[in-house]
């Protein structure tokens, strides 16, 4: 190879190393959302990043298994931003927005979302799944933030982390069926799911009904909590041989 | 050998092939059961059922993989009769004695129902994964079963299988933070947010409220529905503000 060799070779060199690490973990990211693991080569890296196999394990030496990890890291990194949401206003309109965007990664990351939380996967370790569980951990810790408990106790947590697992199944759920219904309302099906939990919740925990109480005072008529309470009315209204 | 030596050797011929089978299974179920699969050797299986490790291999080829999965399944068929039920009183009575089952299965098996639903495990495969999917997919059936809807649409199926998934999470949680709190509130707990679920989804679901206007009506002042509405009723009625 001469100094006059253009292209190619001497690309390699234009990126410092986190820029290249960053380039190569950005072209697994996008290949690991829309394909299952098993189908992604370290080939179809090199190719989608530009650059040779070998490069590849130069910065990867652990080859697709480091290469998987490493991209749940960034996703998982990229997901913790959707939970972060300021604390001011009707809580159900913070959960609404963190929502939105949780739901606009599961639809960008299709394949590989569910790839991964179907388990079996080849690249599943306990390393994987940790990550995961991480995932979990950050998104009930930023929805007990909201709740403003100082010390949530272990029915609010047990509630907040359930409907966090239902919103993920509901995700999978939504993937296996062609992304339906449309994602505006699944949003909305997953926000009553979390206002009818944390009722129902709140009917044998003090804790929780101190939470709803302080969240139902700042929601507004014409949101979420307004709509459901008025659409929910004619259908328990006929049980009034219960009460 | 002789044919006056007493004992093991001549024991293993009491049994018959299929009820051989059957003991090494029940052996390695329990132990399954209470161990993660990576602390379940061959040999532990052997030294539980009184036979020698060539003898397990003999029936089970495959090995500890072969065995963990044959204990999967047995288990999966125990499940499956949980939810059995017949189809008649209030809907909330039939959910929780199917609960009840469930609860008292998670218990015991506590160990192996982590190991085996936290993933990442050395025997986890898309074999294991889909027999677990299947379990889902029964208890799933059953509901539907009860909810007397011969063909259930796409959100009152989300809601049945999202119900489900949160059975699940609560399960795991409730074994993490040491089987508190006590089973039968947890069944209660979990009841609540079948109804709470259910009376959510009917709020934008025709035919979801069609199922709980009928499941409301067979309902008693003193059953499960009735005791939720008394003590829901505190907590919403200062959310006057929003009707």
């Amino acid at each position: 190879m001469t100094r006059t060799t253009p292209a190619a070779p001497r690309a390699y060199r234009r990126l410092s190393v986190p820029e290249r690490r960053a380039q190569l973990l950005d072209a697994a990211l996008s290949l690991f959302a829309h394909r299952a693991p098993e189908d992604v080569s370290l080939d179809d890296v090199a190719e989608a990043a530009g650059v040779s196999r070998p490069l590849v394990y130069r910065y990867f030496p652990g080859g697709k298994q480091q290469l998987y990890e490493a991209a749940l890291r960034s996703a998982a990194d990229e997901l913790a931003v959707c939970f972060a949401e300021p604390q001011t206003g009707p809580l159900t309109l913070r959960l609404a927005r963190a929502l939105e965007r949780y739901l606009a990664f599961v639809d960008q990351h299709d394949t590989g979302f569910s790839a991964l939380l179907h388990g079996g996967s080849v690249v599943e370790t306990s390393r994987t799944t940790a990550i995961v569980d991480g995932i979990r951990r950050r998104a009930a810790e930023q929805i007990l933030v909201h709740l403003a408990v100082p010390a949530p106790g272990p029915r609010l947590r047990m509630m907040v982390r359930t409907w966090i697992t239902a919103v993920e199944a509901a995700s999978l759920i939504w993937l296996d069926e062609g992304k339906q219904p449309d994602v505006a309302e699944l949003r909305d099906w997953l926000l009553d799911q979390f206002v009818a939990l944390l009722t129902a919740t709140a009917a044998t925990d003090p804790q929780t009904a101190a939470v709803a109480r302080a969240a139902l005072a700042l929601e507004a008529p014409d949101g979420p909590v307004g709509v459901l309470a008025r659409r929910v009315i004619p259908v328990v209204s006929e049980a009034a041989h219960l009460l």
